[in-house]
């Protein structure tokens, strides 16, 4: 196991690995340089200069890219938070194995591998409005795959997951750490009609009383409201900063599962941009908390890693335009006042 | 020459061809059976439902995709509106030429062919300031040009600019069609100072005085206060609604250069989608005008078909999820509420 104990986290997080400062200045010198007016490219400079500073080259390179996939099943569905049956979660990692859904045929066109991970489908975590949703070593099972799903050469990881009743632990886990309740944090999610979201709510605020001795601390509340492939990600996440892999981050789930980590530290998702913001409503309001401008707002509420699949292409138009285009002096173009 | 007169364009807008209402249903029907909740890939859907409107087809193809990026130059440049010498436009049409600009990387990404027309530069326009732009010949052949560059067997079509000093022709444009005078319309476009700036509005307030009498009609407003490039771009969207090509519209030059058609009617622009929302100021303000919803919004304001490139991006991941995702019954998920 990577990490032994929730302190294992911690120690991590107290002590990030840092970009390469270097590599992003030369990044942004090459930019300037290039036939355009400066900054006119806009956020495409901007993704430039950041897939740099973390891959450490002055040039990067997008060779590998890894869409992860990670799915489980959660027992606070059984409080009717979702539109869906609980068996879809096992019915689309069957779909993603097959070929049909959306991310698939996203994670082609992107050039990207696929790696979904379906963790313990069959034992969901308990019903967090009563109980631990996961003890310390459930939940730090379930950040070991994900920190193994990565592998340790991949250029820009992407990260997404499937989960019925999922948006309601994404929700949890904001009202724990950032406060306001299940009426600043439930959504529709997939769909769920106005009973579904009453229920939601009422499910986050049941589980805020119950637990209320550890809300202080990010790991306990990850772990004890959380669910298991929102832990996976948080582990991809510290796996990609360990191996210095630029992130892209999914939607409103894939955003709350770092979250803690970003309680642990302000720094720890410096390494992430947000693929976009979805149509779930308390996206914006956390990425917003999290100072995350989003790549892309397509109004787009699927998880599954789609948004930030889409995200790809954009890193790809940026690398393509740092990588190809000519200098002033190259093609004979004047510059600005000339 | 397809349009032998002003007359002939009116007429054409009179009587457009309209969308196949049949297959943008098709499609719409198609996007409610694909593995994943209804309207989940938000404009990923309305993108795959309106190619299969303008192109008549339930599932559209993007086989060929042409870019076509118009240059020339404005005499207005004489009065100091922009950071760069008027040489400039002919020193890119060259960089387009070598392959070394923003929009070859862009085209190459996006599988799309590059169609660079340059147009008169050693003629620019009349500086509209003291005098007619154009006369209304010298509009008809530049939306000639515009109108023959687009292949008709094309599947989408992005069109975008290149002239020094064509920020202040938009907002000229803009000015005279929807009011307001340079301070509303004129920005800094590729980077000018503050003087440069108040040059800009000057020029834009001086034409609206001068031109009065003319500031009634649409096409007169295009002719007198235009340019060829911005004329070559309305010539293309009117081929691509001839021919039943979708088109992604660049920044805020490009989409000026469409106001005219709009104000012939105002369901000229139904086969068209904003690209982007550029950093521009008033890009935002006259797509909020004409009621295009921008697909990106990266801060970009580059021109030269940039944004439109990179939209051509989400069309093809809109296309690949249309086309290639399975359904709930070849799929064997359960639908919301089974």
């Amino acid at each position: 196991m990577q990490f032994d104990s929730l302190d294992d986290i911690r120690a991590f997080c107290r002590d990030l690995p840092p970009g390469h400062t270097r590599f992003a200045e030369a990044a942004a010198f090459r930019q300037q340089n290039l036939t355009k007016p400066p900054g006119s490219l806009g956020r495409l400079e901007e993704l430039a200069i950041w897939l740099a500073r973390w891959q450490g080259r002055e040039v990067p390179r997008l060779a590998r890219v890894t869409i992860a996939v990670f799915a489980s099943n959660h027992g606070v569905a059984e409080r009717g938070v979702s539109a869906y049956p609980q068996a879809v979660t096992a019915q689309m990692v069957a779909n993603f194995a097959a070929g049909g859904a959306a991310i698939n045929q996203i994670a082609k066109l992107a050039g990207a591998e696929l790696r979904v991970v379906p963790i313990e489908l069959d034992r969901p975590t308990r019903d967090f409005t009563t109980a631990a949703a996961m003890d310390a070593d459930e939940y730090l099972a379930a950040v070991d795959i994900g920190y193994r799903t990565v592998p340790d050469d991949c250029d820009l990881l992407a990260v997404g997951e499937m989960g019925i009743a999922n948006t309601t632990t994404a929700a949890m886990l904001c009202a724990a750490l950032l406060g306001g309740g299940g009426a600043r944090w439930a959504g529709r999610g997939t769909g769920v009609d106005d009973g579904g979201l009453l229920r939601k709510r009422a499910a986050i605020d049941a589980a805020q009383d119950f637990h209320r001795g550890i809300l202080g601390d990010p790991l306990d509340v990850a772990a004890t409201l959380g669910g298991r492939e929102l832990a996976a990600i948080a582990g991809a996440v510290l796996a990609a900063r360990r191996h210095h892999i630029p992130v892209l981050l999914d939607g409103f789930v894939a955003t709350a599962a770092v979250l803690p980590l970003a309680r642990l530290d302000a720094g720890a998702l410096d390494h992430c941009r947000a693929g976009h913001v979805s149509a779930e409503s308390a996206h914006r309001e956390l990425l917003r908390e999290l100072a995350l401008e989003p790549l892309l707002d397509l109004d787009m509420r699927l998880g599954e890693a789609s948004g930030a699949g889409v995200a790809i292409l954009l890193a790809r138009a940026a690398l393509a335009c740092h990588a190809g285009m000519a200098t002033f002096a190259e093609a004979g173009v004047s510059g600005a006042g000339d």
